[in-house]
């Protein structure tokens, strides 16, 4: 049994909260946020009970933390909860500043305790059928990777505004799925961008559609493509091209029912945002944290698997801004 | 909250007990059967303490019982829970003899008691679209239905022999499902099968490949078809034709991965049979019937639905024994 | 190079006449119809003479007729055809008396000229792919057929009254394809059938929706279901099930093009009928049969094909009548 | 009747002859090649006489050419066409020297004459289906376009040397379409590549994986990705992503026959190159051209069509050469 405190009780943290509950070997023990009524609804819900930082990082007997707060808050709660010795399950990104990912992951180290980083979609069940095809050889030696990845509204402008970019926001998980996928680093990215769903973003800094080109060390090649608005749900789709063939996930739906009428052949449209989307991911990862935890092994994605998609989106972020393909 | 007894510690009996563990609104009080070790490891796993048939249908505090224990055992059970006054959620089928089905029934009846029979196919999320489809008129007057259900291996040759035959053990789902759909009772029931599969259940007396045609008192048409074998997993499809169009719910299958190689475009065959393929229907059901217990209204599928689907099962044989179609 | 004579130059005729036409081992010699205008503009299109059915009988250069003429012409002219020693290709039916197609077929067999019937649906290149994997063991012995067939729209009563009712007229063609996938004749029939399109074709003595069970000698089981109104166009698909798998030919539809909106994800309806659907069968048949007879072998689907297709739609019309399944 | 002269006794000039030959409206007068025998044969097949190009350009009755020789011809003699007043129809590209693109065009542009390219593709069913769906607003102003181009096999090494690289040579019918769906005029053209599929190409000066990222002036991004080599046939999508939805158009195959067996549900891979995935379009684009020569309308894609898509075609191999976006 492992014994947890969950930092953030928002819309992510009630998921984790959620899937906490329902683990036979997770126990959620405390649940701190900075707006209580929230933790307390929390708690109400899933267990716990509503504490402080320092209290709940006090308690000898926690074993570990969820970090579902807000990104400006991560990389203090990582150093607390590594110096209190707390195997550390974060969500991303661990900072939206490369010095300071880098501090921090230098006291979790210094501290040896576990570090997850939550990108949920390694553990989504058809990416990971995908990756295992791909390391049965069903594509052979991989040569061209297109991942789609838009959301089906945009943030509020609020959020865009301290979002760090689409770049380090939104496309930093397809930076990991590409790492990932690819099995190699990326030497070079373009980026290429524009504000085209909503001129308020532009307002406020950002981009809302942009699209990315990596390329490896032996020469692999990738494609990603996002956009802030997908009228017709969440786009969520990999295709891996190689020597031997192609493997592809496409988005799931609702249902397999199909309608043939007049107007033609009409089945669903994709699950509408991520939680419709990936909750079998959001369980396994904690499940495969929890794993880590119990049997003292590294978890994956790690502290460094964050650090290097962030270095992959500021490195896209750096390109947009200079117009100019960036080496790393 | 609604207080649980569970008959049945078995394949069937686990996924209910851990529907009922997960679900906020019931309590697994007590966990019955007749090989005790099977209902302690159920108690152990999911709540409850093991107990016998009085002394938990004594407990003025249990409110209902599921029951999923072997089908000889449900007409009784039904009854004595009946008497007590629990409300009564019972596996299909209510029992393989029609007079009996009758009389407990009766039995039922007269307690006054909700009973919910365990077609659980009608709460497959795909179904429900369908139905909610067709209630929608997406496909206008319904004219032509068809049906496909086949398992992926059949079963020992032992439960062959006890299960009632194919139209009552297997296709009987087959049958309220085609009820359900076809909004009204069908007059006439031909039935064709053959031993194709296994000639050892040719030898217990039964079929293992089976279709039978359906005609309602308005002309609707209803084939249905049947296997006790098909190596690509648990087939489960649905079409419905009518004047407006066509509604059809495919397989589910595990992943949306798709490979392309040279010999062609490869993807996911279905699940491999029930526990897979109908997890949301075990939990849907549950759900539904303990919210017709708390709010004292009728579920559905009914004890009536039950009869009838038996009634259309008994035809079938009788089609299939004597050559001809049998009139109701 | 074949010499040819069309019958009939109405909407079936122009396929063929176009076809011959294309052909480089055809030559389109004659065109006959009653309705002499017709005839001209065919020739004017595809080449060949307006001519009457003494004169181009008589010319010793011809090789071959192909009958596309009014039904109740084919008997009188495949007689007159065979007595001239023509090759000779009819569309399906022979005739609806199954007296007068036995009669004619002698007269064909003592006149010893090859002689094809158009279903056409077996030269279909996916149907033609079914039965290559059926061929190539991919579902192991067949066990169940299901055979869908459907009209975008019923024809005009005017035709319904002397079509010789929808099991000679429309589901012959299924019939016939029963016979080719399950490789053995079926040796009892079961039809149930309803007017639910247009009571005007009640009115006409015929019914517009129906479902036949075909079951042969070692138990195979068939399923075929027709409807004279498909809102979503024409609807032909075919599913082989058996022990080793399944094969299902699908719909073709005109483009792959798909659509995802807010309303779901929308494709093509089906082509809208037999001439967009099978032109590359109309053409194949053709070529299959300017093969044989230049080769001398004996084309398929023979006089035999179109007799044994004839019988089973006799039964299903004699089930329908009676109420009750019909042996062969 | 517009009167033809074919240079170029090829491949691609086998399926100008067959389409000219069943073209109503065209008569193949003259076919002209280097290589005798292959115009002799050529003509035997389809019609016309063996000439050569001064003969045929000298016949005041010939109206047209198709030019379908080798790559380096195509600038003479479309030059000698014009001068002879003839309209042009010219397989892509031009010329791989935009200098000489230019003065031929001019040449043109003086003589007054018609002259398309070949870009077949435009005319393909799937892709003209397409872009009526974008014209018809159902994508609603498009903001992301992903083309993917993939050949079955590269050509021979000999070709490759000669054939201008992949980016004139291959891509260039992708640019011609981003240009078609976009609109509007990409001012930006990226390009990342490696030699993956066979060290012989990279030997040969040469790449055989490419990605292109396009920029157009109003912000829209497009994404075209090539290989060489696909395993699984002839891989050809286009994606196109907007505010309203998004139209995709996949492979087509060569039927709709599926298995579904023990490894999984497989259907038929994509056609195996372009003679088998564009016959309509090569058949539609002549068509056109004869529709403008008869009418007296400019045909498209245009000579200035050509040229852009060459000048992307340049933009892409400079970008490749120095590592850096290019302004257009």
């Amino acid at each position: 049994m492992v014994n947890f405190c969950q930092f953030g009780a928002g819309r992510i943290g009630q998921i984790h909260a959620a899937n906490l509950n329902a683990n036979a070997r997770a126990s959620l023990r405390y649940v701190v946020d900075v707006h209580e009524p929230a933790a307390k609804q929390l708690t109400e819900q899933f267990g716990g009970t509503v504490s402080d930082t320092g209290t709940a990082l006090a308690d000898p007997e926690l074993d570990a933390v969820v970090i579902a707060s807000s990104t400006d808050t991560h990389a203090d709660l990582m150093e607390r909860a590594a110096k209190a010795g707390k195997a550390i399950f974060c969500e991303k990104p661990i900072d939206l500043d490369m010095k300071r990912v880098e501090a921090c992951l230098k006291t979790v180290a210094d501290a040896g305790v576990p570090l997850m980083i939550g990108f949920n979609r390694r553990f989504d069940p058809n990416f990971l059928a995908l990756k295992a095809g791909v390391r049965a050889g069903r594509v052979g030696t991989v040569e061209l990777l297109n991942i789609t990845s838009r959301d089906p509204a945009p943030p509020p402008i609020e959020y865009i505004k301290v979002s760090g970019g689409l770049f380090r926001d939104m496309m930093i998980h397809d930076l990991d799925l590409a790492r990932w996928f690819l099995g190699e680093e990326p030497v070079e990215v373009f980026a290429s961008a524009s504000c085209l769903v909503d001129p308020k973003i532009g307002d406020a800094g950002d981009i809302d559609t942009a699209v990315v080109t990596l390329k490896t060390g032996s020469g692999k090649l990738c494609q990603i493509g996002n956009s802030r608005r997908a009228v017709y749900g969440y786009d969520q789709r990999i295709e891996i091209f190689g020597s031997a063939g192609m493997l592809q996930a496409g988005n799931r739906m609702p249902t397999t029912v199909v309608h043939s009428g007049p107007d033609g052949v009409t089945g669903d449209k994709p699950y509408h945002f991520f939680l419709e989307r990936y909750p079998e991911a959001y369980r396994s990862e904690l499940d495969h944290f929890i794993d880590c935890v119990e049997k003292g092994v590294a978890p994956e994605p790690s502290g460094a698997d964050g650090r290097a998609a962030l270095a992959l989106a500021d490195a896209a972020q750096q390109s947009f801004d200079s117009g100019r393909p960036v080496s790393l």
